[in-house]
């Protein structure tokens, strides 16, 4: 029977609702085998799904686990993902913005692996910080202060989870069908009312061409049409790393400028990320959304909105330590930076301690790379390039060429 | 590495000898994982091999197991093989035709398995009949009685055999390149000078299209040029079974009526092969091999050169018995049979206890079905259809359907 679904999809038919159950419902339960999947996932890369095929296996991912629901909070719930990058500190400077602006923001956020780091895993090098909260003390942050954000504690999409653990052994990451219904059955199963998505595109990022990217999009926003979540996204580019630090205590220290209102690299991408989310939670303008999150940065509204979700979680934000053996790597041309390889300096910082390769590594919340130059800045020989916060002194010399400079 | 691999013939890239090697001699070492390797043959499925792929691929099949030589028999060994039918019994015609004519034929056959029957289990019908051979003993009796069939002991192709399981149970069988690397790699492991394919094509057979077949035949005469070895082959009906027979001792019984002379369903098919294997193995033009052909079933030398081998192999050609327990099947209405499904009877032989569903089922050597009619036939309401060899008497009055009479 399973052959026969896995023959008929690499023939190029469609399968049917039924079909689609059998095969996944059958693996979740591992009487489909995992080659069997992995085959079949292969043929789905290949040859395609309908979008009747999508939708049908997106409910399939939902309904394999928990769904949550926060409709007894008030107001919009509006939601962000982003498909992964490097230094991607966004959540932590926009969720404040957005709650600060009264629209709640209830955020389930996971944790590093591979060259991306994690929001909690970021969080967490805040001391004392608790990521792993139960349902009720959810409901009650929000109602108190009107934004959370915490680790995975339902059972969401456990589906998902397998046949993405199986995809990345299998050569099948990549199929726009596979990984819009990843991403949008989670969001669907975490209750969001509105889903913004920010896909990264570039060197760094999973997706690395422009016709990938926009095929998604559209996808992303008819599966939400089909579950009635009206659904936004944002193409941006991810050739460089975000922002000027990769690690996590430093993250957290950039967040917390462009918070006060530090004109920093990633000010722009998080004013974009934050003004789309508050027009969805208030329904109105673009333009008009964009005024007030400048304003509520401007008049720290945001910033104290940080604070007080940190001191709610029991982060203790004085206690936020860097490593304070650190090395400098110095140009050793002059010239314009043109490219900094996102790709190798997010494996530098997993080499350096800030990420993990497994998923049971620990990680050091105080390592991590700041960039002093950016893509764009004028750099003469021997100036500093970059600063590693590291756990032991080596020779990293060869982190220049991960620094395009012409 | 594996994963880079399987992306690489994912995006539709040509694998280079090294990647190859990588994939399949980790697989068989176990590094690469069975989901690693079905989701690498369903990229291969669906985007293809180029010739320099098909070759590499072919020879590390080859080089994974034992590579028999027989150089010190005198004479060219042509061997032959079908891609797979219901009903064949052609080895047991043809080697003793050949083996009169004095072209020597060493045969290393298999067990049947799922719809199709195999020449071994069809043999050791004969009480006695030996089928385990030692090399010695294979030598011997190809150089007294100038043929042998057996069983394979050497360890021939084990990747082969391996990746043809997981290709069963993953909805990867249908691919040119994967069944001519695994056809042709076997044969060449097995040391013959020349190779003779008979491309089953039809309903009961794995090739379903004429395409596929003519595609099958190009690929794996090229496989043989590379290889400094004269391939021919013969594409060749099975949409109905093969013969009038399909079970074990009932078959033997029809490879004697052919060897006999007795003008039956398969006689034709017989002389062609034999005749294609005399002219190859002779180095003679085919109408020159048919003429001896023909020759030596007129004068009982094939005959008598079946019986010398039966005998060297110690069986009792006289103790051959057919189940007692009979039932006739009766057409329900009359007409010309235009059809007679080889799929469902080779099931129903199945069944029966003529094959096994798994590996270690035991099969029972005197049931089968014999056909009273077949296809093109006129047949008369409550004329008998097919007689049943059984072991238990049941109700199998449904087997009128894969008549299709009109």
């Amino acid at each position: 029977m399973i052959v026969d679904i896995i023959n008929k999809k690499r023939l190029g038919k469609h399968l049917t609702k039924e079909e689609l159950e059998f095969a996944f419902n059958s693996y979740l339960k591992k009487k489909v085998k995992d080659y069997q999947m992995s085959a079949l996932l292969m043929a789905i890369c290949l040859n395609g799904m309908s979008d009747r095929e999508i939708f049908d296996l997106t409910e399939i991912f939902i309904k394999s686990g928990d769904v949550l629901d926060f409709s007894d909070i008030p107001g919009i719930k509006v939601d962000k993902h982003s498909t992964g990058g490097v230094g991607d500190k966004t959540t932590i400077v926009i969720a404040p913005i957005v709650a600060s602006l009264g629209v709640p923001v209830v955020k389930m956020s996971g944790r590093g692996l591979g060259h991306t780091g994690g929001t909690i895993d970021k969080l967490e090098s805040i001391p004392g910080f608790r990521t792993n909260l139960t349902d009720e003390q959810v409901k009650e942050e929000v109602e108190k202060i009107g934004m959370v954000v915490t680790g995975q504690t339902a059972n969401l999409t456990p589906l998902d989870k397998l046949i993405y653990a199986l995809r990345d052994v299998t050569g099948t990451v990549e199929s726009v069908p596979l990984v819009a219904t990843s991403i949008m059955s989670k969001k669907i199963a975490s209750g969001a009312d509105k889903i913004l998505i920010d896909i990264k595109l570039g060197k760094g990022a999973l997706i690395k061409t422009k016709t990938w990217a926009k095929k998604l999009s559209k996808l992303m926003i008819k599966i939400g049409k089909f579950h009635n979540k009206e659904v936004r996204t944002l193409i941006t580019n991810m050739d460089n790393p975000l922002g000027d630090s990769i690690g996590n205590s430093i993250e957290i220290e950039e967040a917390m400028d462009i918070l006060n209102g530090k004109k920093g690299a990633l000010t722009d991408l998080c004013i974009e990320l934050a003004s789309e989310m508050v027009s969805m939670g208030k329904e109105i303008s673009y333009e008009e959304a964009e005024k007030q999150v400048i304003e509520t940065i401007k008049n720290k509204n945001a910033y104290n909105k940080f604070l007080e979700f940190v001191a709610y979680q029991k982060g203790d934000i004085k206690g936020l330590k860097k490593s304070n053996k650190t090395i400098e790597i110095k140009s050793q041309k002059s010239g314009i930076i043109e490219k900094i390889d996102a790709l190798e300096i997010g494996k530098l910082s997993v080499k350096l301690g800030a990420g993990r390769e497994n998923k049971e590594d620990e990680i050091n919340p105080t390592v991590g790379i700041k960039l002093n130059k950016l893509v764009g800045d004028k750099v003469k020989e021997n100036e500093v390039l970059c600063t590693l916060y590291v756990e032991k002194s080596e020779n990293y010399d060869y982190i220049c060429k991960y620094f395009e400079i012409n």
